[in-house]
């Protein structure tokens, strides 16, 4: 079944088959994808789409001496396959031991660590310069989905690279769809291309001053390799527009869920075997923390679009994660808006729709986020924009390194203006949203729970299914579930009320020690107050009092010195980086006075796919090290 | 002289005119901006080229109610002036008494505060959807210049726009000129549409999905104002594409150094009467610390472009103002690329160039680098890419909102992986470019020393003309200026020596206090030192011990260590905000232990053009209250 394949280790080994022989390795590809990500899980559309892509590449340039930059990295399976990583997509037990996205750390055929859009052509740009200023030659090409070009980073590139003179080979993978559904007047263009064969007069490329070429079969290896043939040696910058077929070869069935061709759950394959869901983005693991807590942030909207206009959550891209889901998609309407990979555009959109009196949410993930700081900086905490951000995967987690969210309060949260919650319950989350995109007409962030709130939240029995959650806290409001709070801002003339967050929560006054859990931390807080209360190996159990900051954007100098008598020592915990974080603030506000503290958080660090157990000891996270470390410094 | 337009206090009286008695009303705005740029400074060149435009959006349009957007908002002073603002045009005594900026505290004209490139099409999209959802109805309109097209965040927006269904009128101003030179293929079919009369077939707007206008006579009002009637009630997005004459009126000869057209002199118009200097955002105050110190780095990179290939310098626009210079351009050749105003696009670019061996160095102003955060974070600091970020115009000062580098440690300083230099003398900043350029291989940011360091140079008659200082400079270094850490490279295969300034430096040993001043902050530390020793009315003198961390990226445990026996105090200064900087991190290291620790720097705050001394003494960071304050915390 893998005949072919099992022999290539390298990509001497693809060439020395003959071109006949492609489609067959191509199909036994096909089939190792499918195994991989049903098993394992992984980005299965792209990848299937891109096979003979890949492969022709690799067949007629020189890897790694030619560089092949595969823009965010999705689709770099097939190449990982074909430069001697097979075994971890073939064998079951080696399957996760590679990155899913491109690692140089892994090979020396990828050159950099990808996992944001956008960036491939102005890196491909950058080698050529410098191989062009060394004397050097070889090919560089830069592999870009259709889905990526919407990102402002990549119309940087490739205006800046239309000009360049030298060898620059971009390949623009047009499968006609993004993660979601491709927005924007690019792909009006694109489809017009497509459907004259790269003959129409009208080609954004052309206008910008490349080359450009047009290949129509995109998965037919024999083509895609005569095509390479002929620009590989060309002495500017070339676009290369490739017409693939996203999922091609699942056929229907195989995979619950999943169709070929573009449609939006191609993009993430979830293991068959351990969930049962099959393919698709738009159905997440329904118990983790982001799909729940997101799912229910949307619902609670809903009874209110009828009766708020321009009440609007925005998404650029990978709404499915957040919970932002088909059903509420289309009870939203108007109400909903998916500006594609473009999370400066996102940003910025919403500060126009709060100028003009709108009550915007923005959701995404705080690894994309940083994608638009400057509008954050700019356009909405300067402009004192009252739109709502809601900063999905943040903190320390095993995910890989380009997705990290350990350093998101570093990120957003030192940002003048912007009022950022940490919500610690389902219901507190609720209440939050709907001051937000109600009375607060503010700049407000949401840092929306993980799993350790959930967790919390599951073992206390809270209701946590979204629409029955919703219910009852619109029961517990009133009935009115926030829009009380749009008819108030109306009625106010828009004038803004105070923060009902501003002040520390103190959950237990105790004595001696003060443990402030911000967050996804709380829980930790809450178990090492107990552990603190009931600790049979020391002689005096402790009383600590527990602290419920909710928020991070000020500090609260009326709790923090009630706390200065009674207390000796304060432990701050965040799970997130402590540099730039929130705890070294309450370190600095305690610097002038005697109180101890202790700033529990993650090291500055990137990780990569390490387990959070790990990283929670590493970073001496967990209860045991505090512990430990408390009693330290208290000279027990 | 100003007889029409001294009757102009609002759009009101300008629609009362005919218009015949237009172009006149013109000539007095464009002598008014004359005479206001050439004694107070501004943007001169790109309001010349837009009165007549800005002149018939207010005609066409019931501005506050219709909504006009400036991008940037360098063209807005015509915009100004015919809403209720001339006096701080007209006045000599009144100058200076508006931002330079569109200001929403100034008038509701003004809807935003902008002075960061190409979101204007996003805002005005968000205010038209915000509108149309809301069911009102006015007219939104964004006026981009052409430079300000090549941001990646402007091509989201026009690529989100087009789809919009509804009225939206982006006006592009296209004086064939951005700061610099454009940059891009863009702008090849931005000529193809001038040339064409705006029929070319070639159209990337077109391509984009969008309705097309083109006016020729962008400087003819009446024209203007026929194109704006016809597109005002268009039920669907338009592009109008005006041709304008960038310093239209300046003549020769009547501004040093200014001259009408595409003239990279022509974006900023320094006080003539003061500076003798005229004209041109290439002759900045040549006393200044952004000026000197950024020719100084330039001057000492040239001898190496022989040697050494891939010596790259990288500017997103405004190099100018950061000593990049005629003669260093020239002399760099294709050492020297301006990327036009494409942030994201320069760090990228130089990621790959570093990735292929090179050593580029990328300079621009903390409040632009955050245009490229995620760039930075990922392709840069995540990648271990091998390239310097020259950070110029950080800390506190009197610049406007929009332009503030008071967030540069927050905002730079957390992100992991980047080696982050503050040098306290030109001397250093030579030596540590050098590093950082040559056998460090990793990522470095050198923090540019400001105004504080280069007065302190001065008292102490350091030499500071670039050429010289860099021959000095070179001596000191045996000749060779950075050259041997090439070779030194080379020899070693590429692998990365240690940091020379991981460990701060103790300028003096004493006792009680420990001063640690960093980078621009250090000049300060010293005067406190001072005035600690010579304090006359207290009875017993310190002695003080005097820092200069030189770093920011790590905290050295071991000097901090060492000053635990010894000292009550540690004061850290920076001129920077305090949260998410760097001496929460010195104050949380001391956290644990009996060390106070005062932490001096700037609040959470934006500030709009507040003189410096004024903030200094509001974030209590002048050398008064610091004497103050370490006294009330040692109990004097």
């Amino acid at each position: 079944m893998t005949a072919l394949l099992d022999g290539i280790d390298s990509p001497e080994d693809l060439k020395a088959l003959g071109i006949s022989q492609l489609p067959d390795l191509a199909q036994e590809i096909r089939e190792t994808l499918i195994g991989f990500c049903t098993a394992h899980g992984g980005h299965l559309g792209s990848n299937l789409g891109a096979v003979e892509l890949t492969m022709a590449l690799h067949y007629v340039f020189e890897s790694p001496q030619d560089r092949i930059i595969f823009d965010v990295s999705h689709q770099s399976y097939t190449h990982k396959i074909l430069t001697g990583r097979r075994q971890a997509f073939c064998d079951p037990e080696r399957f996760g031991s590679v990155s899913g996205f491109t690692n140089s750390a892994e090979s020396p055929h990828d050159h950099f660590d990808l996992g944001h859009t956008g960036t491939s052509i102005s890196l491909a740009l950058g080698i050529a310069t410098a191989r062009d200023l060394a004397g050097e030659d070889y090919a560089v090409t830069a592999l870009i989905g259709d889905g990526s070009l919407s990102s402002g980073t990549a119309f940087e590139g490739l205006n800046n690279a239309s000009g360049f003179q030298g060898k620059l080979i971009i390949v623009c993978n047009d499968n006609e769809m993004a993660i979601d559904e491709n927005v924007g007047g690019l792909y009006g263009n694109l489809a017009e291309l497509r459907n004259s064969g790269g003959r129409s007069a009208h080609n954004i490329f052309k206008d910008l001053g490349f080359d450009y070429r047009y290949v129509e079969e995109g998965n037919d290896v024999e083509s895609l390799i005569g095509m390479f043939e002929s620009v590989k040696e060309v002495e500017h910058p070339v676009i290369v527009h490739v017409h693939t077929r996203k999922a091609l070869g699942i056929g229907d069935h195989r995979v619950p869920g999943m169709h070929e061709g573009h449609d939006r759950n191609n993009h993430w394959c979830a293991p068959v075997a351990t969930g049962g869901k099959g393919g698709g983005d738009r159905k997440p693991d329904a118990h983790n923390a982001r799909y729940t807590y997101g799912s229910m942030a949307m619902r609670s909207l809903v009874p209110r679009f009828a009766n708020e206009a321009s009440l609007v959550v925005i998404s650029p891209a990978t709404a499915g994660s957040n919970g932002i889901l088909p059903d509420f998609i289309e009870e939203a309407g108007n109400h909903y808006i998916d500006v594609g990979i473009a999370e400066e555009h996102a940003v910025a959109l919403a500060c126009g729709i709060a100028k003009a009196g709108g009550a915007p949410v923005v959701a995404t993930s705080s690894t994309f986020f940083q994608r638009a700081y400057d509008q954050i900086q700019q356009e909405l905490a300067l402009n004192a924009s009252a739109v709502t951000l809601l900063v999905f995967a943040t903190g320390i987690s095993g995910s890989d390194v380009t997705h990290s969210g350990a350093f998101d309060i570093a990120l957003l949260g030192n940002l003048p203006g912007i009022t950022c919650l940490a919500p610690t319950s389902g219901q507190e989350l609720l209440d939050m949203l709907a001051w937000s995109t109600g009375e607060a007409r503010r700049p407000v962030l949401i840092r929306m729970p993980g799993e350790e709130v959930l967790a919390s939240e599951r073992a206390e029995g809270h209701e946590l299914s979204a629409r029955e959650a919703v219910r009852r806290w619109r029961e517990s409001t009133g009935g009115t579930g926030g829009q009380c709070h749009g008819s108030h801002r109306r009625q106010h003339g828009g004038e803004s009320l105070g923060n009902p967050w501003e002040r520390y929560a103190v959950s237990h006054q105790g004595s001696e020690v003060a443990l402030l859990g911000l967050g996804n931390a709380y829980p930790l807080a809450m178990r090492i107050a107990q552990a603190l209360r009931h600790d049979g190996t020391r002689p005096n159990s402790m009383d600590p009092t527990v602290i419920d900051p909710r928020q991070y954007s000020t500090v609260d100098a009326t709790t923090l010195h009630a706390l200065l008598p009674g207390h000796d020592l304060v432990v701050t915990l965040e799970d997130s980086q402590l540099n730039g974080g929130w705890g070294h603030r309450i370190a600095s506000y305690y610097a002038e006075t005697p109180m101890r503290v202790l700033t529990i958080g993650a090291d500055m660090a990137f990780t990569d796919r390490i387990p959070l157990s790990d990283l929670s000891s590493r970073y001496g996270m967990d209860a045991p090290s505090i512990l430990g470390r408390i009693h330290q410094v208290l000279g027990h």
